[in-house]
């Protein structure tokens, strides 16, 4: 008997604020092994990252900070020009009110995945990929760090010496140069199951992106992310669920590297 | 050759926020020996934090948590109705957000000291008091709680469990039920030098609160609390400094303990 | 043929905030002729404000401002010890940040109501009850002031010499001295749209108060609120919009006086 | 006997924030004719927008509306990278905001000139000077638009039919295009009264910009804007002051257009 290669879903959860919910943390807890908590710049009061902390728990899924811009009004999707100095201390502090949660709870922040505009920004900018690194490194070095295949974020957290885990998105096409092909775009976004589905067996089967274009960039793949927001989502999530954990063990992120 | 008691001196650090400054933290540093840092819910934005914390580390001094309300807008000195669980949440947030920037200094948060609202409320108020200490303790049970002689905040952290270091005020008058005289009363807030240094004598002479009445209230007395702001602040502490070294010890609030 | 009596129906509206909605705006503003906007302190972001002030000038509804607490983490429920200077400034700043949108769009904002904690805590001390009057008076002595019948808030807007319109719940039972039942006690809220149906017409029908053991307490009535969350706050809006345009002429809250 | 030619001095005012001061406001006062207000976003909370109304308006200076990237973290001077729409949405949630005060205070803001990042990017990007300018006339097309000469802000101005006051900084070099020359480069920043006092005299006896090449780009001036931060920034102003008041009556902004 063969054992199954090990796969790991995530997702952001905790994205609620104060009396405004987003997101169904319940059904997703349900289907991911690793959640990306808000810490409370782009969503997530302190009230909210503790009990989403707990509810990850119970569900038996790692925890993750999910840092952004200071940018509640923006929900942190809006780029901000802010020095290494201020990136590098912004995540630092985001990943330890995060942790401090966990602490209480008897267990510990895991990994770590940028939000928004500032995982979009380091995902090409190598200054802001090494900050970001530099923090999680300085916090505790076996923090995993969750990053797009072929982003200047993975490479900077290898540069670091960080454990890095290579994520790949459900709905989302690539271009030829890794980056996922732009919103606006026709074709960029994935609808429905069925494509998704397909998209994510394509990846897995080449050991990489396939892009719109066809080529292949080959990448170590160790996540799968999957949204809790829009119609559908929930539904695509549970269906790759299921379409995965056929041919792989589903398993929190730490399980895939210690 | 008798060793000198143990003493400390505590003052409240990293109080700028962005742009603004606030405090001399510098000449603090050379006075105190354990430093109550600001979290970011009413000063010390990331990049302050992580500046102090290196600083005081530098100047040997210990760090605390100085934990407040949510409200830049009124610097934390506003009384707000949280319920125990966001006051629990709100503490353990900030606990873990300062000592993420003393883990990556690689040192820890030691003690914590709630500020402003928060600390009055809590030493009157018996249910907001248990919700501080428990969060102090769910982070880490060495944590030391920094709280007013016979206040409830004090007696809330001994029924946790927790190292209680009590503090007394250089500058402040106490009344016969051991609470601060309120500010607006004649005498309540001392001026000068040599008032602050008698007050202080007598207290410690006494072993006990010296209340404007005459009465003594007995407490153990760990740290005296000082401040940076005001035009002779600074002054007042370093008179206090001189002072107390002739007969103490002045060291960092763990060494008190452990 | 004789003129029905006219009457008004007010609701709280435009508290979504970024990426977070809450409400449901659109229907309440085909059954509301007055509507409360949030004005960024306790939800409401800028953009958010703009549309629901075009939103509801579409829909024919009068403009009010419905400042808060700063607490968007608490949505403006907590109370906090502000200064009456504090409060002026904070009321004034949210009239005139909302009344910008509705100058933009050709009208003006006509009436204020606080929210919240700033509301529940003016109905009862005449000081923050004086501020608020204060405010919206020194902006515009023509803003009418929408206020809980029986209020230390509807009392502060008459003795400012502003215009004062008293408005009772559609859901709610009252006390003996005009406050409205305490949330905890049982019976405090009206469930479905047959009791406060019944509840409305009986205050009506009295011309005043009817608390809940029966004693009558005379009030003029200008306005009903309701609510747009909660399971079905739609539909009991819109049965009370149903029964009470069959005897009044449902009005916007300046027909009534102007 | 020739009356002198109309000229204005400005500054930024207000930027305090809570407990945190910035600026000497009454030194200032003692020198510009205008005053740009901070309305919250980047400083100035609701306490100091009232009293600095007060001030500006005792000392007989006219009132401008300094909005900013909600920023209070960075002081906005982080670029964000916000939609159109929600450009145009928080200038004239600020614009209000201010206008609220001066209203209170019997009188209305008369200017607007964007602050920090807002500024920069406006001065270089049409699409957000057109938006900035939209919002101006849209809450009152008598508000008088204070833009930098030759900038991308002045031109929206004037296409948007708006009265643009051009201003030229007394410390900054200009280069080639009409921007001023990058904070970095030797030379860029003017120090002291002298360096200061010279320039300012060859741009207005040149009647245009003079760039570091030497360059004369024409341009309308109407007013010079000092600084109030630095060390020796009042200083500089009060030079600056006494020298351009032997040629020129200064004056507010709308005495020079009204």
């Amino acid at each position: 008997m063969t054992e199954k290669p090990l796969l790991n879903l995530n997702a952001d959860l905790g994205e609620s604020y104060g009396a405004w919910r987003m997101g169904d943390d319940d059904a997703l807890l349900r289907l991911v092994q690793s959640a990306n908590l808000a810490c409370g710049f782009h969503a997530g009061d302190p009230v909210t990252m503790g009990r989403t902390v707990r509810l990850a728990l119970a569900a038996g899924a790692s925890l993750g900070a999910h840092p952004s811009y200071p940018d509640l009004q923006g929900f942190g999707r809006r780029a901000m020009r802010c020095s290494i100095e201020e990136v590098e201390a912004l995540v630092l502090y985001q990943i330890g009110a995060l942790d401090g949660f966990a602490r209480a709870a008897g267990t510990r922040v895991s990994h770590i995945k940028p939000h928004g505009a500032l995982s979009n920004e380091s995902c090409r900018d190598p200054a802001l990929a090494a900050a970001i690194a530099r923090a999680a490194r300085a916090y505790d070095r076996d923090l995993i760090l969750l990053a797009p295949a072929h982003s200047r974020l993975a490479e900077a957290g290898l540069a670091a010496g960080l454990t890095v885990a290579i994520e790949i998105f459900a709905d989302r096409a690539y271009d030829d140069d890794g980056a996922l092909a732009p919103r606006g775009e026709p074709g960029a976004v994935l609808h429905g199951s069925a494509a998704c589905r397909a998209h994510v067996a394509a990846v897995l089967a080449a050991g990489g992106l396939v892009t719109r274009s066809g080529k292949i960039l080959p990448t170590p793949i160790h996540s799968i992310c999957v949204h809790g927001d829009g119609p559908d989502a929930v539904a695509i999530a549970a269906d790759l669920h299921r379409f995965l954990k056929e041919n792989y063990s589903l398993a929190p992120l730490p399980a895939l590297f210690f």
